[in-house]
């Protein structure tokens, strides 16, 4: 009999494969296909997105489960260029959990929704017996109004250039070594971070943009691949270009990983035309949280919906999506 | 150490307990404090909800999580006079789990999904660790256009009468008699359906409602509990009147609950002006589903902001809000 492995939630291949047999195949429609990190909807104006977390620990160097489901639904809203607006709050409670570290949660959660000038309107609380839950799991759904229409992963070309926000793979390379117990130094915390305040002033510079992602589960890996396959374009990455932690690629030297392929929660992606590159950077430059955004790959049509990796000595191998179980319960 | 009990997840006083000393009070905004069945957003014109469905077991005699999981947020949408038009769906699955099951599931939904005239736009899959999760819960957050507005749980007076769309107890009782592995009559199944093919009915039949709410986690008690509390009246229930089947009834004896206080999960309770209240029955008795719509209780101001229950022998007591574990993972 198949069953579902833990690859399929790795944000991957996997994942694509899981989505697009069960899910997208029963619930078929337009907005659906289109696989973008929220939805587009009544005449383009609002934009509604999902996200459950799972995340183990709860609380972790940087961040916590409330903030960071506050800031994963906000992000994938702003990720449309949308200002987040409404969210809804649903937690599933294991019997027993103490409320010290609820209302810690909690709190996490209402400053958050104040950075992202957000509130939630709707929730639901489960309490379920021991051992039908790890201690706490929450979703949030959001809405958002979208300030700049168009941007989508549909529309990457050859104009486009590809800029990192931030050094990648602190996320997933925090909650690695939270999990393994390792004593690594105290610059190793999650970026996780609301990314609204940074779109914003993209849209409010006149930036045009592309396209939009914050690089979670599968990391910088899945984003481009994904694109790449969906624009039907060639996106070739500069490897020497990638800002890395020297504390991450530390972490990715023991787990064996890629950092590209590393979860962050406070690191977007974005496509844009090259003209608008230097524009959208210097606007970058002003928030701590992207002080170090760069550009890291160009867009050609060299091995359509490939992603490509060129060494700073001129060899050159794909970037794969990423595979396996890389690290549940990341998110 | 304080913690959270199976208690505060009941529907009941614990639950209202939780919800408004840890959430509302970090969240508190306008909307909320209206504890509507869904978020009225937008000038009036959406209805936003959420919930989260943890059923066990998975499948039961009438329906299963995911039919529960779409009739679940549309009919909060339905409560609010909305028609279900956009839905996120966010699963938890724990590795391991069979495909098959995941794909009935998944056609349970698209197939309720149908009868709303709703689709799904956005959504969000985990597969956790074995023991991270009871086999899958299931988070699901609709939208809907608001096609009478002004409905609300705040605005019940003297003027209006109680309806029940059907008797009740279904649900909880099916859930029970499952886990139980009692050999009861197949008559015995849950209420689980849409209900905005009922509003929708009511609504074009011209009849103005003043409340309407799904009788889930904590029955018909619950609510009538919670209105009275929110509108400041006293609402008194003829016991006799209350539609009650034999096998609920059954169920009921053995678990020493009350029939009002068992979960329902397609069973509406509607406040009206006593004027409309004929209106609201003709059209209700079209249905299959609420053939047995009935008038069971008055408001009054004689006690305010309580429930009391009229026997047919003339004695009179408190109906109060359930409280303590009832049935864990009903819904």
């Amino acid at each position: 009999m198949k069953t579902v492995t833990l690859a399929h939630g790795n944000g991957g291949a996997e994942n694509q494969e899981l989505i697009s047999k069960v899910f997208y195949k029963a619930f078929k429609n337009d907005i659906l296909t289109k696989s973008e990190d929220a939805a587009v909807i009544e005449d383009g104006n609002l934009a509604f997105t999902t996200d459950s977390f799972t995340v183990s620990p709860l609380f972790f160097n940087g961040a916590d489960i409330g903030k960071l489901s506050i800031c994963g639904t906000c992000n994938d809203l702003a990720m449309m260029g949308a200002k987040p607006k409404y969210l809804t709050c649903s937690v599933i409670i294991e019997e027993g959990f103490d409320f010290k570290s609820l209302e810690k949660i909690v709190n996490s959660m209402k400053k958050e929704l104040e950075i992202n000038g957000a509130c939630v309107v709707s929730g639901d609380t489960k309490v379920v017996p021991k051992g039908s839950v790890d201690k706490i799991f929450i979703n949030t759904t959001g809405i958002g109004e979208i300030q700049q229409k168009g941007i989508s992963s549909n529309g990457i070309t050859e104009d486009d250039v590809i800029i990192v926000s931030r050094d990648v793979g602190a996320h997933g390379a925090t909650i690695f070594a939270a999990r393994e117990g390792m004593q690594l130094s105290s610059n190793l915390k999650s970026d996780c971070a609301s990314l609204y305040v940074q779109i914003k002033a993209l849209i409010e510079a006149g930036v045009k943009i592309t396209a939009l992602r914050d690089a979670t589960r599968g990391g910088v890996s899945a984003v481009l691949n994904e694109w790449a396959n969906q624009s039907d374009v060639c996106i070739e990455v500069q490897e020497s270009k990638i800002p890395v932690s020297d504390e991450v690629n530390g972490v990715c030297e023991l787990l064996g990983f890629e950092s590209l392929s590393l979860a962050n929660e406070g690191t977007f992606v974005m496509a844009l035309n090259k003209n608008e590159a230097n524009k959208a950077i210097e606007v970058l430059k002003q928030f701590d949280n992207s002080k170090n955004a760069t550009i890291i790959a160009d867009v050609t049509k060299q091995y359509p919906k490939r992603v490509v990796l060129n060494s700073e000595w001129g060899t050159k191998r794909f970037l794969e999506l990423p595979t396996g179980e890389l690290l549940p319960r990341i998110c």
